[in-house]
């Protein structure tokens, strides 16, 4: 994977998905799509025809993906060269050029497809992101953070994807951090209780957040002790009052209801968080295209 | 799964998704999201506790992956009920309710995420299929088709939802069928020669497509005797001329920069099939959740 | 797999075995030989001994398999050379090098069997095929074509080998193309009824194939518009006179009760395709083995 | 499975495949077959259409792989009954019927070539196997026994259907027993070290088993303690001969070349086993299939 | 899987290993260990013979893994009832009777050995932590809680018995905590560096937990807001001194070179969290059996 | 797999693992260990940031595991060097330096722990097992075998440590030896009769085990022919007066309440094998580290 890695900017320190797991599901796609193989390349293109191309955005739109397209053709094909030209997490213009790829020409349309299909839904959740991000007042401390709607299979992925839209990632799974909502509260004999016996069970790594949906529950979280309060369709002024409430006793976090138009005043609030599950459930594809070589 | 079974309309005569591909999927799924098991309801939610709840539409939406929910619980906790309460592919007004679950609610905590993942999105792939159909004029002929442009790992259950918003397939994958584009035509040294060697060397049971970006190439596609001829980025009127000049010898495909817009024109026009990329590439979820009996 | 692809003969333009699938059926198949390893070689050959193999034909047949052969040597050593000496559907004489295998004695003997296991067998589907293809008139443009009727796990490799042999694939499984039975047939109400749903919710780039039993019924299915029929168990004689009602309206396909006899007067009768299930259900493994250097 | 076990005679005795093993192979081979979904039932027969069929002989044969068919049809739906009539291993007339079945007729038709691929290819192994067994002298004690060339990924259902026809299971793999051949020998740098080695390596619940190709290289086994010797390509002559020299030091096998008409003189001979690759490689498809009910 | 849930005893409200993980791992345990069958029961025992056998304890420990045991016999045989007569991570005396099974005696036996292998690995862990639990002085409030030095492949059985014995889970893996070690410093360019990076980079859920070996690096850690720090190889003395100056600031946790005979101590000294990796890499199986019934 | 190879003394012919396994398990834990990525080590090791480690032992102990540990990093990066500097199964003293990594920092820091996890357990085995050879009498011909009592999922890994520690593997699973205990005895009908069958239907490859009891019992599994007989429970005499009745017409093998101390006096008295599960099912982890490159 090295020609990936030089194409990382060391400046941002984009931490990388996890290869083992981007191996697995791309080895599932190629299966997926490939069926018994691209007849329509075999009957057409020669089998010693080579060619090239130019991964090109087609609009304007951040980066995310590139290492899984390099994979995508390793696996299909050991011959295919990719010469990166863009660092993951970068903005594009209409027309950039991202990579350029060289090798078989069977190898480079059957591996088109899956490799586009990853690559535009990644970069269109970091795109989505990058735009919450931009969305922040100048010098905000605020975070832009996913949340587990994502696509099932493609976690690891989406939350890669987040970070190169300069989000943050929120817990991984059910098992890496504790999140109280009501019905773990009404399942508990209330909140108080709740956060205590969280605090009493949960691993010591993990901070423990509790859902509020009045001011009186968070009231009663920040008496509770909770790390976290994510402060679940609050409007913004309730936002602001909660910050002011806080103090600074727990990281708050805005969730529920939130789009693009919200995310300057609730950053100017001083929330911590922003989590928005949209960036992975709803992000629509960016335009990113092969441009073939003549 | 016969309670599902039960659900779907036999009317319409839902193709449903395969049950195979469905278990892995989903099973899949839910090792992603458990991780090392639910720590928040271990803590705070007793063992023996059970709750129920109603799956609920929150906005206006044509429903799709029932299916898959029900196998998300099964997988988790056979001791789940389900109530199936609206077919697949029906449309839901807000506030509609969709199924009852009844069962120990760690299992309906512990599955509540996966479970809406899948729901939210192939009912937003429902959903947006469903308005491109309602587009069509009355008594049109013209299909709404998805394209390979799939997630990856999902393409089984995202063509279902296609279905279930009254959308058509288009080929499965690169082993189905015959797609001839520009790149084969170039290797293959001419359009003629390429759609000859597709027909000769394709299965007799795969039609042979051909994709053209002018009308030139259109006369040239429609002598050498390709079924079915995508007509890429074609205006509505060069559309209306293609129709003309094709006079039924091949089946005509329109296909690239489509929106909700163009349907009814295109459709008017008298193009055989409407194939859209955004159908399951860029669907935003639809809000549907779960209800909690108190 | 640069060192295959080289011994694919370009002029045949064989369409291989999709790799990612290949790769994981090798996979399979070694960890189901080897078990907890070769403790025969453990015990016998010493670790830096090295040796050469010729894997030869000693039968004549035709070639199919060397690129799993490769894979599994791939898998098991990297540094197992192999020298491909013989094309990919080439007519082999007994006694035919086909290729020189060079490496560590302990790689070459645990791989021996799993190789020549896939070898042979699809070498055998391979020279049934030729059989068949070779058995038809000079200058036919009837096909010889596979069934579904393949080992389970071996789908696309057994297809690849009828591809070897000269032989067409016929549709990949069941989602890749329609055919209508009589249980269709009867569960539909009616042929026509049948041929007439199958067209229109099935994708368009399928063909509707129909299955009839008798003159009649090839009749009400060349009415109905179906896109092939499948003659069943029809003699040659009942084909003849289907080839001359049809008068190109469809295609034709024989299928049932085949034997290499019959092939030469069906393709005489005009007929478009013979199918013919033998090919990867009932084909004997040929003798190809290897021969150890001294 | 507890229908399956009620067919199995419980006067044979007869080992079952492993269930695990068996269900994994199963799901494979679904999703192998399936795709994306059965299209064809899917456009034609209705959701809710029930039926049934009779699995049947169509020629006189060995019955193996009901098991196999059982969980097909229980992976696809757990709703489909199956009554079975015939017991693994018993020998069918043509035309008896083995199985009903009875339940979805969508669900019959999408399991129906998957559960035929097992069951045909199982059963012309078992077939194959008894026509060895039948041509054995009455009362002899030689064993026919299959070998590990096998079908990659098949091998447990194999070695099942050879047991289903009255044979025997030679080694499973590498590593569960030792077979010495002359790679190894001139590896090891001669027959009794390698047979000593092995003698002090391998596991000692192994037997040491040695190939010769020579009654010299016979006498060298003997002396050196072979447990069991496979005379390679011996003549029935130089088998008898073998017999006499072995005189009961070792069990003696004989493999390599032969066919059905040596059977009875190798076990007159009184040769403990014959080994048969062509049970597994090279058995053709029985004929069993489905008839519908009306 | 209703009769586990039956066994847990809500009282101690006892989380569970994730069922999908349990399964998976339990399909790969009976594969490896049933090969192709179970040869001695397949010849020795009737396939219609039932029997009936007690797990019994045939030492003192801390019971922990029926629920996989249970889940083995599922898989190899649903007519395998099972008892369950004493609740996960309750002490058991020598010959203390854990659960009564019964079903078919060679479902019994093909199961015994991989049903024990958990059982005993899962209760020597339970057990192992129990002990480390009991030497907590009494009312204390310090964890024992396990480390990632567990074995892999079964890192979720394992958390769940250090749970079976009353210890405490630490981060699941690299991605649900951060954990800076000398290493992250020395890259990072500094302690508080490295601290203030993890901050601003890891999700919010997660605490910053920071490792120091020496009196002075606590010093630094504590200003540089650590939440968690480990002392590394601290004496029982040196401890004492950190919880004095740490003064509730953040969580201590003691680990490395810790054996049962400091818990008390360190305990003593006010440690938040003890964390021992021998409680998975080191325990031994405690002797848990099956005695069958005449 | 070169380096590693080369590392392997080629005086001891030790069996490597099966590399097609040992890659699956390896790829297993990663993905186990890693989850969504290093988020420690993103935080704060730049993404260019080399380094270096030694593997060094930290007590007197056996190698093995390096070949795994090869695997580790060769999946999670091609770019990290390993220098080999001790072979498997040699004795190393405190401080010994077993390997030397040289790579991206990040990647050694991903893989670390998982590859210890590996080493320390499996260098467990080792150490252990060399320990009971160790107590063998100078020239004794007995065997230290290991049992079935193996970690779920690492039982190829864990039969090759045993080698690496000098001793011999049982039989690898339930199909590839025979292996009578007291429950088929009882449901065969007798011990005789249980031999007998065994006999006629275990593959020819396969020696009988009968497991005995008593005197009384050896005497009969003797008389019926056993080729092993495992004496279960025998204390030192009783064993030794086996081995004088047995007079070599079978195998000995002693297992059952076996330590340390007794296999000197067990050896002493002529017995074939010793078979120790605590090998397997006890051995702690040995204290192998790494230390970092300053």
């Amino acid at each position: 994977m090295g020609a990936i890695e030089v194409a990382l900017d060391p400046a941002r320190e984009l931490a990388p998905p996890p290869i083992v797991t981007l191996r697995r599901t791309v080895s599932g796609a190629l299966e997926e799509d490939l069926g018994r193989g691209d007849i329509t390349s075999w009957a057409t293109v020669p089998a010693d025809a080579r060619g090239g191309a130019s991964v090109r955005a087609r609009e304007a739109c951040v980066l995310s993906g590139m290492p899984v397209v390099c994979e995508v053709f390793r696996q299909l094909d050991e011959g295919v060269e990719i010469e990166l030209l863009a660092a993951e997490g970068s903005r594009l213009e209409p027309g950039a050029e991202v990579a350029r790829l060289r090798g078989s020409s069977r190898s480079l349309l059957a591996g088109e497809r899956v490799a586009l299909n990853f690559l535009q839904r990644m970069s269109g959740v970091a795109t989505l992101t990058r735009a919450h991000v931009d969305a922040l007042p100048a010098g905000s401390r605020t975070r832009i953070a996913d949340t587990r709607k994502t696509t099932p299979g493609l976690r690891a992925l989406e939350r890669y994807a987040v970070r190169c839209g300069g989000g943050h990632n929120h817990r991984d799974d059910l098992s890496s951090a504790v999140m109280i909502k009501d019905n773990h509260i009404a399942a508990c004999g209330g909140l108080e209780r709740a956060i205590e016996r969280a605090r009493t069970q949960a691993p010591h790594t993990s901070r423990i957040e509790c859902e509020v949906d009045t001011p009186e529950q968070l009231t009663r979280a920040l008496a509770a002790g909770a790390d976290i309060i994510l402060l679940d369709n609050f409007s913004n002024e309730a936002v602001a009052k909660a910050v002011v409430e806080c103090a600074g006793r727990a990281l708050l976090e805005a969730s529920g209801g939130i789009d693009l138009a919200r995310v300057a005043a609730l950053a100017g609030a001083g929330v911590d968080v922003i989590s928005v599950g949209a960036l992975t459930h709803s992000a629509r594809a960016v335009d990113l295209g092969l441009d073939w070589e003549d």
